[in-house]
């Protein structure tokens, strides 16, 4: 069974994260490698494998929480992506950002859309296609 | 114009927030009444205004930023009743708060509950109807 | 030395937050009298006492962080009375409050006013005084 | 396997929160089982059974994050309770908060300070003894 | 009037974060235009041209807000400038920030300090003079 | 007496911290010389050299601080090293960053293993020896 969570979550990473995600895990191997187990056992295993909510609803929930804490540009970047591979539009990613606004203040949303900024450099991506 | 921004915003909080949101507007009419005036032109006319995202979709986003940012249950209390008017289920309510446990920790996803199980006891709503 | 501190801290203390800040002082005697020494030897002897800014600014400042922070309601009726006390007009106090909204959102912007509204009232003052 | 998560954990739930841990849990089954289960099986199971750190420094660690994320005042009752339970003495919880604040100044401090003075009263505590 | 509003911001803008703050403006024009109008129109032209407060009281609660925020050490470059370019002394910058030592504790006001040790060196201003 | 805090202060913080604190302070010279004077005084003088606790534990205590309050990973590189320098084995600050994963959520956790990574790396330590 536990092998099991952990097969769920490392599918439903890859599925999400993408190589991305699986870098942040083998970051982890040789300092903390149960982090990443935990990672991958519970965030992906038990919470992104519950129904209810399908993944482009976690992604939107995800973005609003990372910007909301702050200090979290390195997670932001890995699900920015990870919003991008589960199908949500550049403009819609950007617009779950405007959305914050009122509730955390401009700074957190420059700094969430200059994240979004490079990772659609670096993917080549339109905003506005 | 200005006049035309409180109104679309006015129509919107009535919308998502019902008479909650409308008391959180009055309330504030003796002590802070331009506080009142941008939540409405601002928060509700410029940003809940916008396309791109509908209503379940802005009030899912609003719930994880306010359980994201802590000490916010008074305003969670509100946009709980303005998930439910604009038809979120309370199951996906709770769900909603679930996603947010990677990124947060229990003690906010704990807090977030304990304001929707008063919300949906008040409103006489069973979580698993 | 260390007792000109205190002394002074504390007469800074009581020309600051009055009685409010003596029964801070006052309710830790029994649990942490070490954190209540502090609070009057570095917070009002070191930081309060220094020159460079008067007692209103440093009152306006601590108001903004306290705002900001977040989950300091206890600490914002201390202040919000200080502030009333070293000579800050409600009506001031309020706008302190609304130039926070563009970096911290409205929900941190919407608590502090209602403590604001709460000791407003205790104190019988009128806003558009 | 995953029973015996939930075994282990519930044990070490019972251990460290006493009667309180067991009511957060029982308080949730209505509305979010899964929360719960969670707590049990991922916070008490995967994480307080590790080895590594015994319980007193789990439950001094946990002290200083709940007192560093502020607003979690309900999770701070039960873990100074926690703390107490397996053997933390009474000033010890105190000077644990006292060394948060360089980190994270008065306020944050004063709350939890005030939780503890909650705490030991219920339980006919001196700080001193 | 909403191109008033963006006007009387824009100037605004100009007046306070001078050339660093139009460039933040136009880094959004290809990402997030919306944004950058509405920081113009509600941060600078709906709030920072309200009465009450002068320019220089406005930037000081910026900084002290911003430093308490953690994360923003984009936005305290900009407002860092901003102070100095509506006249704070160098001098009462760092004054502020040290008024939040009791607030915040010390690794946010190091932080703060960190920025303007940054831009005071880059307009080549000494604090002591 | 007032001396008397400075030189505890000094010797406690370079017992804990060696010359990365020292270089803290240094760096404050010539910006804000006050501020690194309270660090010795208050932060060092004052709160690590009371008794109740080692300094094993306030370091610890003083990590799980840090890690919640996120944007701090200049502070924490300082009192990672600082708790290898008192004699905390690398393999039990991973496990104490493990221990706030419930209270803080992953992001913050994956922050301060990152920063842990570098100054085991820079000290050539094995989390595993």
């Amino acid at each position: 069974m536990g092998k099991n969570r952990y097969e769920q979550g490392w599918n439903r990473l890859a599925e999400v994260d993408g190589s991305a995600g699986e870098q942040v895990i083998a970051g982890l191997k040789d300092i903390a490698p149960d982090l990443g187990r935990y990672i991958v056992e519970f965030a992906f295993g038990d919470i992104y494998c519950r129904e209810e909510l399908d993944l482009k609803e976690r992604e939107q929930i995800t973005l609003a929480s990372l910007l909301t804490l702050g200090g979290c540009e390195t997670q932001l970047d890995v699900h920015i992506n990870g919003a991008l591979n589960v199908g949500i539009a550049p403009k819609k990613i950007i617009e779950i950002f405007l959305q914050c606004i009122p509730y955390t203040g401009f700074p957190r949303v420059l700094n969430a859309v200059g994240v979004a900024k490079k990772v659609f450099a670096e993917r080549k991506l339109n905003v506005n296609a």
